[in-house]
């Protein structure tokens, strides 16, 4: 038993030292089709565990048919659910493509896609590109003329021009940027703004010399500018980068990834591979932006935007974002006391996420499955909340269900005395 | 006695009311010569309070010559001190002229001024741009070819850009950005990267769109990403914008200005008009950049940077800005502590200057001289630390000199006197 603990305790200090030294860089941006592994014409993803699209709610069926419409692959939403019940059109979770979505999560072929390179291992992941500001997105399950057309630009338009840019530039450090806009009141979830302005100090210049239509150019810039949430994208993709190669250690107990579908909440433990563990996701607690909004108006917690938490981000540091947790009347000493719940079910702390208002102590990282299940205690996520018919509707906060740790955990067990047996 | 009290407070709560209702907003870039009253092709602002050219430090005397040489006044720098010992090239402080400069605040009649407007009194305040990062600027008391020549760029080349830029613009409004990048960890003297980065994401739309030189903008854009502390200049003319309304209150115990010349640390105090009253300034402590350098080479205070100390930005709110405060190997404990130091000598506090980190807590605004003598307590400064021959070696805080305090305020006795008389 000591053998195994202790197997166990290098394993999960492999993993931490993978997560720590990871330098995830944003590359390149083309459509989904062209980049995004086994990605298919009439492929639909989407965020969370995997789910069967009649299993689906609200905002994710909403924005599944947004896309098929969006690619062309129906001419009615009626049309597009007929294939969709036939099988004609396919849906699939975007982790298990190594990209992951914000929100509903929504990708499909012509989805330009941010590509992000953990220089230190060599790998990628894949984020789709934030659509904006605004409460109606195909990433909140709305769609609309309005939301097909803004698709339309970004994937004709603004994705080739950020493409040249990037190619001007060369990698973007979002690692630099992350530890920069922690400093600056992010805390790279529910608040980018930051590192969506550090990211365009660094882009602007290259943006300047493209040889391209002046007026594409404006309308980019404009987007970009506007765009608040911007950088969150390639934050997410940064962190599924930086969380792959810790992926499929033996023993380690650490969590790689978490995800909800709006259904369920998902978790990947390293040794366990690519099985997802899930529990019914819970509802949101937090801030409704218009009066007429309340609980019952909302889809339980989703998007793989969880995968900011993952990698000790989010609701593991709101006290370096004390405007977030405005969000649920909560102040910088309750802010202070999450951070030190998530120090209990961490395996260590990350020197490049440093808190001010804790002294720059350095932020919690790499969740252990077992210190979930032992102190009670399971992550704390920052997020927005969706209306259940789709659309923006809130911002708050959520804890995972411990359905899914408890049940990873045992899975692990069973796995230790397979192997030992 | 209690008429008299009752006057102070009255005329003290209307220069509170005057401080934080104005709203700075920037809205033209021009020549000095053109935009600054009472400027001259043969004067050389400076900053801090009055002081003749014979008895200037370091800084300010090197910043002078180089000043004289960019002007074409003189063609070596004996020539121009023999110039000025013969009265023939005179110097002024920038706060005679509406205008404020950082470090020794050098600015002569070619040099490109932002210009602020407070559009609630229609008043205007005058700041010169920033010459960009790096430890030898002109400000810094240093000159040579590579300033002399990035001066006469911004002459010729950036401040046209910016002037173009702010024309399709319009007004940028400093209080909102300023407001929003204490959010950020700026507290606006020491750090604004947050406040410039929110700068430039109003203002590139509007370079993009500029009918001018192509390289122009492009090198004018460069100089602009890599000028952290750009807006510094623009919040600095803010300050002084927002205060200019507030001088002049009879019975008004107010401070309507600080600043430093490197010999002395001068206030003005709003009944008391135009005089400064002044005191030996201190030391510096803090953190040098580099080994090679200690207190021995440092200069004492100067700049006029401490008007943003006058308006309850910098040192007033050091815990907006934890980064700041380990120039001192602070932590965030001493900083709250010290806002609370500086909330014992103002008049009130500022309910768009809100401290995350205190769960957005007011920021303490409008120091009173009365409080600050009764007390003991002086103002706070962060500011940077400048070398005696030139150069900047660093950068921390001081307190002001008691001095100037307790001379104003007994001035403002004898003026209470001789008006009851």
């Amino acid at each position: 038993m000591t053998d195994i603990k202790a197997r166990i305790e290098a394993a999960n200090a492999k993993a931490l030292d993978i997560i720590r030294t990871g330098t995830p860089s944003l590359i390149d941006v083309g459509p989904a089709i062209d980049i995004v592994p086994g990605m298919a014409k009439n492929m639909i993803m989407h965020s969370g565990p995997a789910i069967a699209w009649r299993d689906m709610c609200g905002p994710h069926r909403n924005g599944v048919i947004g896309a098929a419409l969006f690619e062309g692959l129906a001419g009615s939403a009626d049309e597009a659910q007929a294939m969709l019940d036939r099988g004609e059109i396919v849906v699939s979770p975007c982790h298990d493509h190594l990209s992951v979505g914000a929100g509903a999560g929504i990708i499909s072929a012509s989805t330009p896609m941010l590509v992000v390179e953990n220089t230190t291992f060599g790998n990628r992941a894949y984020s789709c590109i934030s659509e904006g500001g605004g409460l109606r997105l195909l990433k909140w399950g709305a769609y609309d003329d309005t939301v097909l057309k803004n698709l339309a630009w970004q994937a004709k338009t603004f994705g080739p021009v950020l493409k040249a840019a990037l190619q001007k530039s060369g990698p973007i450090d979002i690692k630099a940027i992350i530890s920069r806009a922690v400093e600056m009141g992010d805390e790279c979830h529910n608040r980018s703004i930051a590192a969506t302005s550090l990211f365009l100090r660094e882009i602007y210049p290259h943006i300047m010399t493209l040889d391209l239509p002046r007026d594409d150019i404006r309308a980019s810039v404009k987007f970009l500018v506007d765009s608040e949430h911007f950088l969150l994208h390639a934050i997410m993709a940064s962190a599924k980068a930086v969380l792959v190669p810790a992926e499929g250690i033996p023993y380690c107990t650490v969590v790689t990834a978490m995800a909800r579908n709006g259904v369920d909440f998902g978790i990947k433990v390293s040794a366990l591979g690519d099985n997802w563990f899930t529990a019914p996701a819970n509802p949101v607690k937090g801030l409704y932006f218009r009066a007429e909004w309340d609980d019952s108006c909302a889809a339980p917690d989703l998007g793989d935007s969880a995968i900011t938490e993952t990698v000790g981000l989010g609701g593991f540091i709101q006290p370096a974002a004390p405007t977030v947790t405005q969000y649920v009347h909560g102040n910088l000493a309750s802010a202070i006391a999450n951070t030190h719940q998530m120090q209990q079910i961490c395996v260590g702390t990350n020197p490049d996420i440093r808190i001010p208002a804790m002294d720059f102590t350095p932020g919690p990282i790499a969740i252990d499955v077992r210190k979930v299940v032992h102190t009670g205690i399971t992550p704390l996520l920052d997020t927005a909340i969706t209306h259940k018919e789709g659309g923006l509707i809130g911002a708050g906060e959520v804890h995972a269900p411990m359905g899914c740790f408890a049940d990873a955990l045992r899975a692990f067990a069973q796995h230790v005395e397979s192997q030992s047996a």
